[in-house]
């Protein structure tokens, strides 16, 4: 009996898929930078599927890649070459399991989109503040896998910060049982954190207890055009002054991202007059009603715009005013798969250090690059700066490889001089363990591996992401 | 050479004291519940000391006891009775290392005290939000890693939420350099949440990393006489309803505890014009200049009382009204203390459950502890009520223990039907070992377990604080 045939007395039928057009979806990332190979597809629907697959896993010694709506950017969902592996898919566990006003909080499976979590607590008068460009496709589970971040984080922090509890499946399929609305629990050790962006390779997250927040019920939304990022850090100080913890998002990007926006999304305008140098992408809210926030806004912009810290600002008069301007900054990614050669980068470093950062970045694409362009796109609230460097078109796709690793050798040498992230919300996937290995204190690797044996000790769960095989 | 004179060749003298009288305090805990032995007390100046002590304590098979202020109350920082351990005091890193205004962030050494930091934060117009009944002694190390709470949470959550970094010493003595300023970071795992309420028992936190906020700069302050707490917890829900985030805390009393804080600690005064079955403390906060804050909190206890949810409200109109209204609340620790044999309890429930928690509390000790009297005091903003079974003073001394374990069996049986969690806030220490033995899943146990040999294969670092010795 193979080890598929072990598993179908396991499952049922629907639940493993062989197909190689059936799966074909599933062995590349939605990029297409990656692709692998798998001898099967599961797609269980319930836990004790998952935890019926991982304890043949385990008697098998079979690879498993869990995957959830497949929008990482990492290559962590994606399978290696060897066709040893399954991609173990959660998309079939997809109910809300409870939602409790009272408590402020939401309990989902794994393969719940992410946009039917945000609409389920905006029907129950809440707000689910994670939200981000793949916000359509991408899965709950897989959000918290990645421990994602997004354009909320400078107020409501990354998924950790919303998490409260969560059911997760060991490598051996004992489920760990932890799902809890509790705000407060020091119970022994945080397991839930460690599994919390361990991006598939200590346990398979199944369902979890998030956070839920009072739905602003005021909000106010403007796009702002400026000289330089540090005109935007001080615009970002005003607003502070004045709009206090109000403040949910505050988004950077250069002209040269907005332009790619611009030609390569349909749907896209520019709510300026004229182009600038640099944009800001500002939305605040405010739980209270009557709350006076988009006269803060308005007074805040116009100081600014007084003193020269801003050129220009288009303030949203309508909801369909503020979804274009946040269209124009969630279509970035969209763009940019369609801009043609780029390589790019989510390094994060200390706030104050983003324009002295962009700069360095800037002098060692001229002096290395010469002919890219170099682009910016991000949280600067939150110090985390894409770092997008635009090939030319004539780029021989045989050299993008070599010019890739080049480029990323440069970016991850200044971040680490400005005591950055090499990777502040992407993960570290299958494209970066190398890079860890080389830019982590190999004390704290050590630990990292030690934990690694701890949780999974056969060595099954999505072997060859987060730490490199040895 | 004894094991005492290696160590003198690696330390300072003063870093090491053996004399009785200066190591008394540091071998019993405040509450003067748990008491033991040592053979000296390190009281290192800096990371390289600390590093040098869990290198000769590897090399001895030493076990440690990490301390702080020494305020835990679960005798976490208090040695066994074998007099094989030595105390490790962080008393002397007590510097304050960066604050970055620009990234709200502060970086300090595990032995600052809390109010210290508190008031750094506000000297640079921040607030570091977390507020505890000790935070005149205790210190950052200890709170980070017991990840303390307080009464805050609701608005700003626990010690995990303020993190950013974390300098800390492995058991071998290799210092992690983890201090970072970023609010992203996904580079690799989160081995920090790890240590954070690990309670010493996995590594020995030397400095951290923390988040700072927008300083409230309207504020605004109340006392509630309520009937039950159900009223409470409808009188949070109108509150969220108008005041939204702004909600800093809102913690319930019952009048047995005010009762007590009245009788027991000087200086207390009840703000009302008469005594009330139960009592709520509501602090409203806003970073924004011309907040409203004030009157939304007046208005809405208003409509609270025309509702009858309420009976009676002081509201401050001063900060030294503030200042005693918030005395009422955190001189309950002093109060207990004082007040003669108390069995007191830390669970957590879910917020709408607190109410049926508190009911269920109560007929189990009408029924199995009729001459205690049950009250109840604590954060029903984020579910975690204090059960305190006050018991006859004239109870006998060696029958304490004895009553305490059984009422523990009984609170933790109604806490583990409700979902709850036996220890909300003051970690597992030495007091909860058994119970945790008892009430987690044994799989998580045992990632616990494996999770501690990964770190501390000797196992030196506070051996049966958390994990029971087997």
């Amino acid at each position: 009996m193979s080890s598929l045939d072990a598993l179908r007395t396991l499952l049922d039928p629907s639940a493993i898929v062989t197909d190689p057009e059936a799966m074909a979806p599933h062995l590349t990332d939605w990029r297409g930078k990656h692709r692998g190979e798998a001898f099967a597809l599961l797609r269980p629907r319930s836990v004790e599927e998952v935890s019926a697959i991982l304890r043949w896993a385990s008697a098998t010694r079979t690879p498993i890649v869990p995957q959830g709506g497949n929008t990482g950017l990492s290559g962590g969902a994606t399978p290696d070459a060897s066709g040893d592996a399954v991609v173990l898919s959660l998309t079939r566990l997809n109910r809300i399991r409870a939602i409790d006003i009272e408590g402020d909080t939401l309990t989902a499976e794994a393969g719940c989109i992410l946009a039917d979590i945000q609409q389920a607590a905006a029907a129950n008068d809440r707000l689910f503040p994670l939200s981000l460009g793949s916000e359509g496709s991408c899965q709950i589970g897989g959000v918290v896998a990645t421990n994602a971040g997004g354009i909320n984080v400078i107020r409501y922090g990354t998924v950790r910060d919303l998490v409260l509890g969560l059911e997760y499946v060991r490598a051996d399929g004992a489920v760990i049982h932890g799902l809890k609305p509790l705000r407060k629990d020091n119970a022994g050790y945080a397991l839930q954190e460690l599994v919390i962006g361990s991006e598939g390779t200590l346990a398979v997250v199944t369902a979890a207890t998030f956070r839920l927040f009072p739905r602003p019920r005021v909000g106010a939304t403007a796009l702002c055009g400026l000289d330089s990022p540090s005109a935007a850090l001080k615009l970002l100080s005003m607003l502070k002054q004045f709009a206090g913890e109000r403040i949910s998002s505050f988004e950077l990007m250069c002209d040269g991202e907005m332009g790619l926006t611009l030609d390569f999304v349909p749907g896209t305008i520019l709510p300026l007059e004229r182009r600038h140098a640099w944009y800001v992408f500002i939305e605040l809210g405010d739980g209270a009603p009557n709350s006076p926030i988009g006269e803060v806004l308005t007074e805040t912009l116009a100081s600014a715009l007084e003193q020269d810290v801003l050129q220009d600002a288009a303030i949203a008069q309508s909801e369909a005013q503020a979804r274009a301007i946040w269209h124009l900054r969630f279509a970035v990614a969209e763009a940019n798969r369609r801009a043609g050669p780029i390589v790019s980068h989510n390094t994060s470093v200390a706030v104050a250090d983003v324009p002295a950062f962009i700069s360095a970045i800037e002098a060692m694409a001229a002096e290395h690059l010469p002919n890219a362009r170099t682009l910016f796109v991000g949280h600067v609230g939150d110090g985390n700066i894409h770092v997008v460097l635009r090939l030319p078109k004539e780029t021989p796709a045989e050299q993008l490889a070599d010019i890739g690793h080049a480029v990323n050798a440069q970016v991850f040498a200044i971040t680490r001089d400005f005591g950055g992230s090499i990777t502040a919300e992407h993960g570290i996937g299958r494209n970066l363990t190398g890079t860890l290995t080389l830019h982590a204190q190999p004390e704290a690797l050590a630990l990292m591996r030690a934990v690694k044996q701890a949780f999974d000790p056969l060595g099954i769960l999505n072997p060859g992401a987060v730490l490199a095989k040895r």
